[in-house]
């Protein structure tokens, strides 16, 4: 790839273009407002206006209601040998593409998983997709080469291709993106009203619950309303589930007479929360999170010393690594710290992640303790 | 203070532990499980076991559900002059100690608004309630003694104090705690189901909005049990705009014949958006986030430089300091990056954070740029 055009030079069309330019292809900007493309031209994104002649893809950045008339567009006029998008829906722009006549084997829909508090050209960075899903949706019409051209964007932009067919794309985002926000925007809506006492006491919890909830309200109206069907049928799951609480609670909150109802309430109350807890548990950390990595158990010896186990937690302290857990199961049960002396066959497990295992181990030996 | 007393050396307990003993005060700690005071002690905590005669403060950190038969217990005993608490909802226990005969004179509910993700007394930090909210709840019984060292105890933790009455405390966290747990939790309940292409496509957005899930399901049921009296009203109210968004969403996907009811569709769910919006923006930042501090707007002339744009971004970003937005409404628009020389007149306004003005100020300065 040589040449490309990033039409909407926005938070998403900037970064791409960042990511391109460092990479050495000749990017061109284009963009309604020209005050847009000067920044984005400014902070190295590319070139202004449009190519002398077609480039190798286009990337069509703008809101998703204009995607398909852009699309259509530029496709009229010649701008790219292959075309792609960022419109976090995809059926529904693709018929609309259908239906406006363009040309689907040089058509590959794609949707980078990335994004920030912050929006356009000034708020862009290169490294916006490292390590993160850009979905493509290519259609059986779609070629090989065009295929394969979005894929080379994708990998120049640090990011994990995955392909989806349009549909399955459209519900997943229902549910990792669009249930969660219209859920966390709601959720902020009740703080509207609520008493100022009450709402300074708002903590990181909620902040990080309701974070998606400052997104443009007129904008999201419109990502929700373009995924309504793949939306539907979470939220009538969605709509069971609280009313199955709201019951609960009902029964619960009442002067309870029958202990029988009060624990079943409480059971069918806690089994809904364990299935967030379950479904909590599903969600891949990030790359290169340390939380995503196993974990590794040491053992240590507590030997002859004196108050052995305050002596190793100083001493883990003093490392200053983290440890996950510490297992007493080895320590004699009678001794509560060992401040006498006891049998060398004492020990305690110290859990810590991977990474730590290593440096602890030693850090713990120069110190004179026996690790395992 | 000179003496207090910490039944319960689990997260947070430990914390309030390591916080008085780092401050000089002699600590008392009390657990059922033995393995957990050992650990609380080992880490500098205080000291094991009961103390010879009455503290000055006991804590009782102990789940929401013991913590009156603990308070009726330890006050029977003769624990200490003054007792408090950390349970997260205080009208429900405050009446059970009515109930089990407290002496409610030297009584002050307690509820600090910190934790972590971990628990136990291994992820206590001293520091973990340092500038957070502490929530007392006096009853016109407490004496002022009583408060005042209660108040103490808040102050060396370095938590900022605030007075309620026990149902204004349970209706605040109902809005800001444990509301948005039960939205997170069966948001992310769907997630359960999933598919695997769905699931992994979660990032960032959705970690953040479920990651008060993760939470323990049985300890969440009990703490919502507690408080299902002020918890219910706002349940009754985020169904009614979840129906409504179901609603407005349920007509944007069905074939769209009616363009005024289409439009009314969106108008609707806008507005339910637009209020978690505003919902949202009452949220106080934390104490010494950037973010909620006002804005600097700075004005950079741009003088007969060759791409004074260009070159004046070039400048910030070797500076290292983050730009919010720049403002190019003192730049001529006929000349889209003054290629060619230009009126000293022209300028454009760099908006920062009142922290960043000064060393931006200075650094572009350094670089020869004329700033106001």
């Amino acid at each position: 790839m040589h040449t490309a055009a990033v039409v909407g030079t926005g938070l998403i069309g900037t970064s791409i273009a960042l990511a391109l330019s460092a990479r050495g292809v000749t990017t061109h900007l284009l963009d309604r407002d020209p005050d847009r493309v000067r920044i984005a031209v400014a902070r190295g994104a590319g070139t202004p206006g449009p190519p002398p002649e077609p480039v190798d893809i286009a990337v069509i950045a703008v809101p998703p209601w204009r995607t398909a008339r852009a699309l259509a567009e530029h496709q009229r006029a010649g701008l790219a040998r292959v075309y792609t998008d960022v419109a976090s829906v995809k059926a529904l722009p693709h018929a609309e593409c259908l239906a406006l006549g363009c040309d689907t084997t040089t058509l590959v829909g794609g949707h980078p998983l990335a994004g920030r508090e912050r929006s356009g050209p000034l708020a862009a960075r290169a490294d916006l997709f490292q390590d993160h899903h850009w979905v493509l949706t290519p259609t059986p019409d779609t070629t090989e080469a065009a295929l394969n051209r979005a894929l080379e964007l994708v990998s120049l932009c640090g990011a994990v291709p995955a392909l989806l067919e349009p549909p399955d794309h459209d519900r997943a985002v229902a549910l990792v993106s669009h249930l969660p926000h219209l859920m966390a925007t709601l959720t902020a809506g009740r703080l509207r009203e609520g008493e100022e006492y009450a709402v300074r006491l708002a903590g990181r919890g909620m902040r990080d619950a309701t974070r998606v909830a400052s997104g443009d309200a007129a904008l999201w109206a419109d990502i929700l309303a373009a995924n309504a069907t793949a939306l539907a049928p979470l939220l009538t799951e969605l709509r069971a589930d609280l009313a199955a609480a709201a019951e609960a609670l009902s029964q619960l909150s009442t002067a309870a007479t029958d202990p029988a109802a009060t624990a079943e309430a409480l059971a069918d109350l806690t089994a809904l929360l364990q299935r967030g807890v379950e479904g909590r548990a599903r969600i891949t950390p990030p790359y290169n999170d340390p939380a995503s990595r196993p974990h590794t158990m040491l053992s240590v010896a507590l030997g002859d010393h004196d108050r052995p186990l305050s002596r190793l937690l100083d001493d883990v302290d003093e490392a200053r690594l983290e440890l996950d857990d510490v297992d007493l199961a080895g320590l004699a049960p009678h001794r509560p710290d060992r401040r006498g002396a006891g049998s060398a066959a004492d020990s305690v497990g110290l859990k810590v992640a991977p990474g730590v295992a290593r440096p602890l181990t030693e850090a713990l030996r120069d110190r004179g303790w026996a690790v395992r």
